[in-house]
Formats: structure tokens, C-alpha cells, sequence
């Protein structure tokens, strides 16, 4: 066997390793009795120490360095070296101790969060969060980095953006963003009644599950269930799964969690079978990743387009619930927008303001600029700047999210901003592609649409650095016009705002 | 740390990775997508690869010579010395290239005996039988034994169970139930017409785990789903899954599949759990096992006492189904008797002789008394003699089972019947013990039965012998005569047989 096919041999043991995790989580989060949570976690901690392992191994390093000629190759085999590199060295960079430490900070940080949102107690849980800051610090010292610590967190998830790339871009949108928002709210709200008519569970899983499958979801490589979070997991290039949760008095819930995750399993799914098992065999980054599911979630299953389509299937599957609306009314309760002070409640015009307020304050306690302990103030103030809304707590305020307290703070917010500005950018190459994707939608033929992202962007997995892709993908670098002019024309013109 | 905590330790890994196994061949059989084959069976061959390799290792081997002086102890710790290093030898004796043959030839006769059994045709599977035995023969071969190559593949399921043994219990069982079975089918036979009346699948379903939930199955340490062909996994001590299937014009098909799983997960459910994750945390043997899931399903299920209980709830459960029928009535048609051709479907009076003939035939093999050409032949021939039928054609003979096409030949069903006598022996010591036992059930409170299960079974797990529990369990060695009182007490007189 040539090196490279060793070198594959390895990296898919440790995929299945990988994949195994995943089985177990999924299990976790689905079906799970309570009286498996012991075992389940000393056997998820013992495959990812397997993992681990053999990520970190001198057999690991061999097989690298027997494949060195291959690494600067503009290939396919190039890029499998480079990706098993990066994470041979990151495996061999981060000390066992650091990441013991993290594992059992989170542990702790996440039950110490699930008392203290409720009581609205801050207090208690700064000094962990003082202590995850700390350890976060030193995560990014061992990962290593040229300019802002956080650069090196950033990296984990989205590869290449740095904390000056992404403030550049995140400054420029919100400078547009801000002041559309503020005209919006100030217009007439739109009527978004209609989705809290009370809607059978079954039915709107039944719809959910329809609708998935004539986006091109294989049930025969997936399936769907129910959980607290809905997810997307990919247990194998063969079985990728996506979870949903249903309210009968909140039709958007089941709805558009589950078109947001048929995004994530479509560009699962649509990765070349090659690469199944090895480090190219995912997505790029979390902000591409998040790009795919927005795009379906928000580009399409928002659209007049859509609803031309799946209204009429939506009142056959709810007698009488929505006869008496139309299109134009379904469109408007979807697009309703408002002044949220919760991220996973907001719309999709206000949604990246909350996104880039968390980021803004991870680049602040990185620099001194704000301490642990005035996180909360400096939270409201920037809701009242931004959003114009004051949370009248930290439950509604810097206590919402669970990210800082069950992995590092930093590095986990910035992909679903850029996976928006990426949707917007993507939907226009598709336009531009299919100029007849309205009407492709309108007769719920996605098959081409499908056929565009699969060409441009699954099929290639993490081949591709994810500024590479998307260049690629839609011939100009990240950027915020494409979401822009999506915003003002889809918003702004629905509520007279010009 | 000492010795005993190092090997414990140990030991518990391995346990986590087999677990690991039990988890992802759960979801194999309940929710896995059919695109997650090729993969699962990577990922399954990786883990048991893992686990064969720790309980092989070096560090094994270290670690019991450190517990050497433990090992003769008659206490738990010495126990678990010995089951330890019976693992290691196992592991350690059986050659990598012979386990690998062995995996091999059952994948390609598992894949031909599917196509084989629908198409009549044995002749295709015989060279595939041929070289099945000839593995079992090198695998006993590596495994050692004294007097009887069977005796090592026994006692792979059924510890200290031999031919000779085997062979005693089952001639006396032959001699006393050939004639009563033919006594039985002289007679005017059960209605059992009843039971086909056609019941929807979720009222089946929901009968069902209301009882498994009643007599004590725990389903915050478990859980119900369905599959093709049902089984009880264990997890972890806290996570004990069992499977059902459902057919809607088979009330017996869920009810007792399920009642049976329920025996074996409480057998489980009750093992003490400071064993969790060693090898002493499991059933003792095959046929103890059996013998947990025949107690409910057999003595407590098909009994007037359970259905006085039972049957109103079923008839509020199915209204209208069942209104015509007594509980009298209710016990005939679960205590049908039948001269059937297929074991799956037989019932409790002549399971045994189906499960006698295969046994007898497996021994024929070794001995080369019988050939492999020769067996549709043998099997008709003894079908006729013991049950009075003889099958029209192999589907209905040598072709119904898979489990010569799926393991060894040798070990695998002698633990049936093992497990029906000592049902029938545990039966008659629980009535010693709880002279209200009638009433009890009657009364729907099964909590001192599971008690006295527990106390004089479960709880022990693997730290005895078969023979040593069953001892202790019931004060005798397992023997035929209380399964004979039963059948005669309780289908006998049924049916007028004296």
C-alpha cells in the first residue's frame, strides 16, 4: 500500500472512532433512559480519548511525514495531508492536563448554568466564567496564534478568519444594519398570528417530514426525530440524521427547525462518498455549514415562492386551521420581525445583532476591555444600542445562551453571522444560475437548485480553506451586500421602509 | 491503587467498549437507515477488534498475575479474578485468523441462508454447513475440552454444562414429554381463535408496556421499541432496552414477545450494580437467562391468576374485542397445544423437543454419525418420532433456523431448554417461599416475586457457576421433573391426560 492509502486507513479508524461519538450523542439526545447518562459518559469519553490518541500518535506522525511530497500538491491527496496534519498537530499541541480541565470546567459550568438562569443569578456563576475566560486564554497559547488570541479559537471553527477579519465585516454590518432595523420596528408590525393556531403534533411533524423530503432530505440516509435541541449529525456519509421539536401552538418551532436542519443534512449528504470517514469527508467550517441551513431555512422556506407551493399541502394537512389565509398573509407572519431580547426567538433581520454582540464581547473580555463582571451591564447597554430594548434581567440578558458555559468562550458565535452573509451571497450566484429559480420553487422542483450547491459547495467537503470555497463558489470573498440587499428587499420593502 | 482496582478498572473499559457494541447494534435494529450498513459494520468490527485486543493484552495478562492470590477466593473478588482470566485464555487461545474466518464464513452463509430458506434449497447451503463445522471443530479444537469437542462450544454459553450432561437431562426429558405430547394432540385441541381477532398495533403496544411496567420493568432504566426480531440489550446497568414486534391479527405475537423480553431485562435490571461493567455484571448463563425470561412469560403470563388480573384491563384497552371472553377462555387459547413444524411458533409443551432435535443433531455432526448431506433427512425423521409431523419441505426443516448460518454449529440451543426447566424449578421454590403467590398475581403485586428473583438470582450476576446458583437458587441441581409437574399440571389436565 502507497502512504497515502495508509495514511487514509488511519485517518478513517479514527473517523469511525469519531462516528461512533456521534451515535452515542445522537442515542443521548433522542432515546436515552436516565439511567444510562453514567455509562454514556464514560464511553463517549472513551472514544474521544481513543480518538485522541491516535490523532496524536507516532504512527500518526510517520504516516505524515511519509506523505510530505504530497502536502504542497493542489489536489485532493494535498488537501487529506494538510487537514490530517492540522489536527495531528492540534492533538499534539493542546496538553492532555488542558483538556482534561476543559472537559471538567464545562461539566461544571453547564449544571452550575442550568440552576442559575432560572434564579437569574449571575453572581454565581462569575467566578466559572472567570475561570473558562482563563482557560479559554490558555487554550488559544497552546493552539497558538500570530496576532489576538481569539484569532486561534476562531480558527477552530471557521479556519482562516481572524478576529480582524471578522470585526472588519461585522463593523460594516452593523453600521447597515442598526439603522434598519431601527426603521422597521418603527413601522407597522407584521401579523404573525396565524402561526400560534394550534396545530396537531403529528400533523406539523407529518408536514415537516413532507416537506423535507420534496427538498431532496434521503430518508434512506437519514432519518428525523425528536429532542429538546434540535441537531443535525452525520454518523456516516450513509446516515445523517436531523432531530426537530414540535409546540402545537408555535407552527414556526417544528417548521423551520426542521427545514434549518434538512440544510445541514442536504450539504451532509451531497459530500462525495470518497471522502467518507476522512477529515475532507465534513463541511468546510461552521460558517459555511450554517450558510446551508439558512439558505433553505430562511431563503427559501420563507419565500412567496415557497408558500405558492406549500400552502395548499400545509390547510390539506390542517383542515380548516388556514383557510382563511393566503400567501401573502403566510409570508408576512414568517417574515414578522420584532425586537427580540432572546437570540433563538429573533427574526432574520435582527438575529445577527444579537450574534455580534456575543462576538464584540468575547474580543472584549479577551482584551481587558470589559471584565467578567460587567458582562452584564455591558450586554444591556449594547441591546439598547443595537436592538433598542433593555433585558429587564440576566435571563433575558447575558445568562440566554449556554455556549460560554459548556465550551470555551470564544470562537462559537461569529459562523452564524457569516453563514447568513454566505446564504444571501450563495442565493444570489443561484439566481444568477437558474434565472428561473422562483419559479422552479413556486412548482417545488428543488432538484436543480440542489444539483447548483451540491457542484459549487457540498460535493467538495473540506477540501477547500473556506475563503477558497466560497470564492469559488460564488466568484467574490465573504461580504455583506448580498444579505443586505436580501434584508432591504424582503423586509424593508414589506414594511415601507425604503 | 491496588491490584484488584487496576484489573477492576481494566476490565471496566472493556465493558464500556462492549457496551459501546450493544448501543450501536441497537441501533441497528430499531432506527439505523439502511444507507448506515456499510459503515456501522466498520465501526462494530473496530470496537469488538478493541475489546478482544485489552482482554488479549499484555496488560491483561500482568494484571490477573498480580490477582493471583485472589483467584482461588470464595468471595466476589476472586470471582471476578476468574471470569477475568477465563476471557484471557478464551482471547488468548482462539487464533486472530481463525476468528476472522469464522466472522467471514458467517457473513457469506448468513447472506445465503436468506436467499436458501424462501427458495427451498438446501443443496446451495450445504458446502456452507460443511465448512461451518469444520470451523466449530478447529474453534473447539482451539478452545480445548476434555471429553467432547461440543463440550467447549456449551460451554461458551452455558459454563460447565457438557455433552454427557446435556445428553442425561435430555433423554429423561424425551422419555417423559414424546408421550405426553402425543397424549396432548390425541386430545380435542384449545381454542385459541381468540387471540386472532384483530387488535390496532398502539393498543397492542400500549397493553403491553403497561404490563411490562407493572411487573417492575423499569423504563427509567430502559425502554420499548420495535424490531424484527426481538431481543433484550443491556447498555449499562441503568440502561436495559427491550424490543417488541406487533401484528395486528396476532394478539400472542407482541403480548409474549414482550412479557419474555421483560423476563430478561429484569433478570438485568436486577444484577447488583457495583458489578456494572465487569464481567460480573451479566446473566449467568444462557439457560439461566432463558429460565428469567420462560418464569414471566410462560408461569406467570399464560396463568388463570394473571389473567383474572389482566383480562379486564385488556378488554378496556381493546373495547369490544374481547367481550365475550373469560378468563377461562383466555387460558385456553394461551395454553394452545400444536404439533407444529417451526420452533418460533411452537408451544410451551412441545418447544422442547424442537430445541431436543437440534441439539441431538449438532452432537450427530460432531460424532459423524450424521453427515451434512444427511441432516434434512435426520431432521424429518425425528420430527416424526417426537412430534408426529414430519415437514413438507426444508423451509419447514433443516432451513428455519438461522443460527447455523450465523455462528458456530454447537452451543447455541441447549440453553432453551436448560432455561425451561429451571423456570419450572425457580417456579416451585417462589411457590414455597410465597404460599400466596396465586393471590399475589392475582392481585397484579409482583414486587415480592421480583424480590425473592432478585435475592435468589439476579443480584448475584455472573459471580457463581450456573450449577453453584442454581444450587443455591432452588436448594437442588437443575432437573427435569418440575418442568414435567407443570406441563401435566397445568396442559395435561387441560386436555384430560392423566
Amino acid at each position: 500500500m502507497s502512504a497515502i492509502d495508509l495514511l487514509r486507513d488511519e485517518l478513517r479508524t479514527i473517523g469511525d472512532l469519531d462516528s461512533i461519538s456521534a451515535a452515542l450523542d445522537w442515542d443521548q439526545a433522542t432515546y436515552m433512559p436516565d439511567g444510562g447518562a453514567a455509562a454514556r459518559g464514560r464511553q463517549l469519553a472513551l472514544v474521544s480519548e481513543m480518538a485522541h490518541a491516535k490523532r496524536a500518535s507516532s504512527t500518526m506522525r510517520d504516516l505524515l511525514s511519509a506523505c510530505r511530497d504530497l502536502e504542497s500538491r493542489d489536489d485532493v491527496d494535498g488537501a487529506l495531508v494538510r487537514r490530517a496534519r492540522q489536527r495531528h498537530e492540534r492533538a499534539t499541541k493542546v496538553p492532555a492536563a488542558l483538556v482534561r480541565a476543559i472537559k471538567e470546567h464545562s461539566a461544571e459550568a453547564y449544571v452550575a448554568w442550568t440552576h442559575a438562569r432560572p434564579a437569574n443569578d449571575f453572581a454565581s456563576v462569575r467566578p466559572l466564567l472567570e475561570r473558562g475566560l482563563d482557560l479559554s486564554r490558555r487554550l488559544a497559547d497552546a493552539l497558538g496564534y500570530v496576532d489576538h488570541p481569539l484569532d486561534a479559537l476562531i480558527d477552530e471553527n471557521d479556519r482562516g478568519s481572524t478576529v480582524a477579519s471578522t470585526v472588519a465585516l461585522f463593523d460594516a454590518l452593523r453600521a447597515e444594519l442598526v439603522p434598519l432595523v431601527k426603521a422597521i420596528t418603527a413601522a407597522k408590525p407584521l401579523d404573525a398570528s396565524i402561526l400560534a393556531r394550534p396545530v396537531p403534533a403529528h400533523v406539523q411533524l407529518e408536514f415537516a417530514r413532507s416537506v423535507a423530503e420534496q427538498l431532496g432530505y434521503d430518508f434512506h440516509r437519514g432519518r428525523m426525530d425528536l429532542t429538546h435541541h434540535p441537531f443535525m449529525t452525520r454518523l456516516s456519509g450513509g446516515d445523517v440524521r436531523i432531530t426537530t421539536r414540535v409546540r402545537e401552538d408555535d407552527f414556526g418551532e417544528a417548521f423551520f427547525s426542521t427545514v434549518h436542519e434538512v440544510g445541514h443534512a442536504l450539504y451532509e449528504q451531497g459530500i462525495d462518498l470518497a471522502f467518507d470517514g476522512t477529515p475532507l469527508g465534513e463541511g468546510a467550517s461552521s460558517g459555511v455549514h450554517e450558510s446551508q441551513s439558512r439558505f433553505w431555512e430562511n431563503f427559501v422556506a420563507r419565500s412567496p415562492a415557497f408558500w405558492s407551493r406549500f400552502l395548499p399541502e400545509l390547510k390539506r394537512a390542517a383542515p380548516g386551521t388556514f383557510d382563511d389565509v393566503d400567501v401573502e398573509r403566510m409570508v408576512h407572519a414568517v417574515r414578522h420581525v420584532g425586537r427580540s431580547l432572546i437570540r433563538t426567538d429573533a427574526d432574520e433581520v435582527t438575529y445577527n445583532l444579537h450574534v455580534m454582540l456575543r462576538f464584540g464581547l468575547e474580543k472584549d473580555l479577551f482584551d481587558g476591555a470589559v471584565k467578567v463582571a460587567e458582562l452584564p451591564d455591558a450586554w444591556n447597554a449594547r441591546m439598547t444600542t443595537d436592538l433598542g430594548v433593555t433585558p429587564s434581567d440576566d435571563r433575558e440578558g447575558v445568562l440566554q445562551d449556554v455556549h460560554w458555559f459548556c465550551t470555551t468562550i470564544g470562537g462559537s458565535f461569529q459562523g452564524y453571522t457569516f453563514g447568513n452573509m454566505l446564504a444571501a451571497q450563495l442565493w444570489e450566484s443561484a439566481a444568477t444560475a437558474m434565472p428561473d429559480l422562483e419559479t422552479a420553487i413556486a412548482a417545488g422542483e428543488f432538484d436543480r437548485l440542489r444539483a447548483f450547491l451540491i457542484d459549487r459547495l457540498h460535493r467538495h467537503g473540506a477540501v477547500y480553506d473556506p475563503a477558497q470555497l466560497i470564492e469559488r463558489a460564488t466568484g467574490k470573498p465573504l461580504g455583506i451586500e448580498p444579505l443586505m440587499r436580501h434584508l432591504r428587499a424582503n423586509y424593508g420593502a414589506l414594511h415601507g421602509v425604503a
